[in-house]
């Protein structure tokens, strides 16, 4: 098993951002007999880049990770047009961190603790019952078929000491610990029907939940990320790993 | 920093299970000048045996832990008694488990596992919050104060491929692995008040959760809990141990 950057790929959270670079490198790495399901909560958005001269091999889809009917129609659409190609890859991007820096305890309050597991996990957890869905009711074998959780390095609780006191983020950081269990669970589960999930850091990216000291771009970390990607294989199911491939202890 | 099994004691889901163990334990622990806070989410209901016969060491209070009015004037109730000496041990132990066993993923609803996390990690953090007001309002030193927030072995994502197909609980599992996260995050910000806040397992015990099973007793399984407890220090904050005080992997 390893991931095939090609067939139908699924990207949430793609007008911005990582997802956003996710879209348009992936673009020039296939072809045109594959396609990418460019995913936002407002295509028709004041930011939403990717609409911009849109290639016949990208579809843009309304998906708000946060609405379960948007959801629901969005895994609609896209069921139609991938019939029996299922979907190959399935990228949950798309996330948000609240309180606004510095997100002290004090600042913090329990709809900020719902809103953003919503988005960050319940999100990618029906994505990822809908990604198996497809696998069965195409007729492609789901060998060669992903997903990838993006999470990150503040994701990690062994590492929490190390990095608390820079950023605190009660809600994003409790969300992603929840994301990597899902990603631990989801590789368990699905490993009999040959799908690989795994989590991914994608570095500290300038966007703008990265900020602008941010050291990398987001053209070098989906750069690493798409080549680490590729060459990710049945061991590398449900484990937490960086941009470079470096695996990050939970 | 060590921790004191009296003073003032918050204890939630207390009216069956593991929670009610941990009354009666630490009543028999405990003098006339503490005072344990038995908190239930309904006081009156059929099954809540902790309102028998309650000596003057217990005042039983509604604490519904989803509900954030509930957690607000439980607060208030209990921040009225306690007053300056302050609250010294909570301990966030009500938790549920859903969809019903064996919980498989295709069973399980983006409404179950938003109802999990708000009931085993947005009630917990709500309490921790008021925890740390308590330390500040009353004269009390925070030292010798202390959370413990009632883990599960099925919580470390390190261990997940050792037990997830016995038990898969996604909703459960991904709460317990954000409670953990809560655990280390409120253990480095809480050292500088002198809080300890220390994740604990239980073990598998016979209870409605636990089912008929499970090879210890609430008893035995207090017991092994309140002496680890005692015995808890600084190095133990941010730590997840079991009953007997063995460190489990996140
Ligand atoms: N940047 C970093 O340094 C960094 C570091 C570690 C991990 N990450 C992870 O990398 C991923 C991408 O982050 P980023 O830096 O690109 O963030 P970003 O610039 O803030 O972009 C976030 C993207 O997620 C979308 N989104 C938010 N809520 C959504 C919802 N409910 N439904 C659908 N889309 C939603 C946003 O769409 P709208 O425009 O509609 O809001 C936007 O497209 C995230 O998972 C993040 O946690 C980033
Ligand atoms: N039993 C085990 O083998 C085991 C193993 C690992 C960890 N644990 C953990 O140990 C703790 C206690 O479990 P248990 O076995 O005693 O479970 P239990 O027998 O099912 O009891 C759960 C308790 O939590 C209360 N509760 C549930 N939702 C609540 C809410 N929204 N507000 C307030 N109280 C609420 C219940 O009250 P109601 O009566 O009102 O529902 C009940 O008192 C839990 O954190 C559990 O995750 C148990």
């Amino acid at each position: 098993m390893s991931v095939r950057l090609g067939g139908n790929i699924l990207v949430t959270g793609s007008n911005r951002g990582i997802g956003l670079e996710l879209v348009k490198q992936l673009l020039d790495n296939t072809g045109q007999e594959d396609h990418i399901y460019a995913c936002c909560r407002e295509p028709e958005g004041a930011g939403a880049e990717v609409r911009l001269s849109t290639p016949p091999q990208v579809t843009i889809v309304q998906l708000d990770t946060s609405d379960e009917d948007s959801v629901t129609a969005a895994v609609q659409v896209v069921g139609e047009r991938v019939t029996a190609s299922g979907l190959n890859l399935l990228i949950n991007n798309a996330a948000i961190n609240k309180p606004a820096s510095p997100a002290l305890l004090s600042a913090t309050s329990k709809a900020d603790m719902m809103e953003v597991f919503e988005t960050n996990v319940a999100g990618p957890f029906l994505l990822a019952k809908f990604h198996l869905l497809f696998c069965f009711c195409g007729q492609m074998s789901c060998r060669r078929s992903a997903i990838i959780n993006m999470s990150t390095l503040v994701s990690s609780i062994e590492k929490c000491p190390q990095n608390f006191h820079i950023v605190q983020m009660y809600p994003y950081r409790t969300s992603k610990a929840a994301l990597n269990m899902l990603t631990r669970c989801l590789a368990e589960d699905f490993r009999k029907h040959s799908i690989l999930v795994t989590g991914v850091h994608p570095g500290w990216v300038i966007t703008d939940m990265g900020g602008k000291e941010a050291p990398m771009t987001p053209q070098q970390s989906v750069l690493g990320m798409l080549s680490m990607m590729s060459s990710l294989s049945d061991k590398d199911s449900g484990k937490l790993v960086d941009w470079m491939g470096n695996q990050i202890p939970w």
